[in-house]
């Protein structure tokens, strides 16, 4: 099996995609020589496709995610990574106060660049935020976000039950699924 | 003087546009058949920068603005726009609840293409956020900015005294400037 070279320079990312890619025996390594454009867009489908026709080298992964709170439109959504740097977690939890409804669901669209062609893998977990950050592991939005089904937070889990449960890791299990299936 | 072309779908940016390039004899249309593509970037010169370099025709103008927030490191800024389609305006002010410092500014890029350049204009309208909104004329957050100098929002102002003191109009200012200065 070839190896995958995903586009990020964030090591969370690519430590969350080793850890899932490797159960099936695919590698991936990081790609930071390529200048990843980013477009505004309210759909991380777009924005991944975007990033990677303009690029379209065979092997090559992209990924974009973002936290989706119901009562806020879906804010931050695409931009959760621009508000996570401004207003932060404690911004975030603001616009919440009082709130009974306090859903929210994160998503990831893995793209994959094959045969000069873009395929994107989805991951969706459900849940709810937190009243407070809670917990150390993981980053990003991990301390305000519990899973449905459970009462902790992703940071307050191991980095197992989370690679388990999240988001990322669905769109990553799904492109390797594809992968094992045309090999 | 030649017509510009401006790549937008906004009525009101047209009409403060025209407002203010038809003092200086400049014509202005709207140029809706061309896709504009917006990075995400926290730079608003480098978002004008790119959509015009991809498609770089003589006399094509592009515009991006935002409000930027000083005790919200420069929420909502470059996004501004998504922003105000899902917390709006009562989102923006509950992050400031209770908050000393209120100052913000608006920030406008007008980028023109001439001989195959671009080149960027900008203008920068300083104040601070109102406790409420106030008034109706206008869009966006002119409900809640308040121009230093002032008591009275944009939008509690007449057209004639914001178009005074926008950020936009200052960036229209400057590039009618130029083009009066090369014609």
């Amino acid at each position: 099996m070839v190896t995958l070279r995903f586009v990020t320079r964030n090591q969370h990312k690519l430590k969350e995609a080793t850890s899932i890619l490797s159960q099936y025996g695919i590698s991936i390594v990081m790609e930071n020589s390529i200048n990843k454009v980013e477009i505004q867009s309210d759909s991380l489908e777009e924005i991944v496709n975007y990033a990677l026709r303009l690029n379209c080298v065979d092997w090559l992964v992209v990924e974009d995610d973002g936290l989706f709170v119901d009562s806020l439109n879906g804010f931050p959504g695409p931009y959760s990574e621009y508000v996570y740097r401004t207003i932060g977690l404690r911004g975030l939890l603001r616009l919440l106060q009082g709130s009974r409804d306090r859903g929210a669901y994160f998503k990831s669209v893995v793209g994959l660049c094959i045969n000069n062609e873009v395929k994107l893998f989805t991951g969706i977990v459900k849940g709810r935020l937190s009243e407070e950050p809670r917990g150390s592991s993981g980053f990003g939005y991990d301390p305000v976000f519990i899973p449905e089904g459970y009462d902790l937070t992703f940071a307050e889990m191991g980095e197992d039950l989370k690679n388990k449960l999240s988001h990322r890791s669905r769109a990553f299990n799904n492109l390797a699924t594809y992968l094992t299936r045309i090999n």
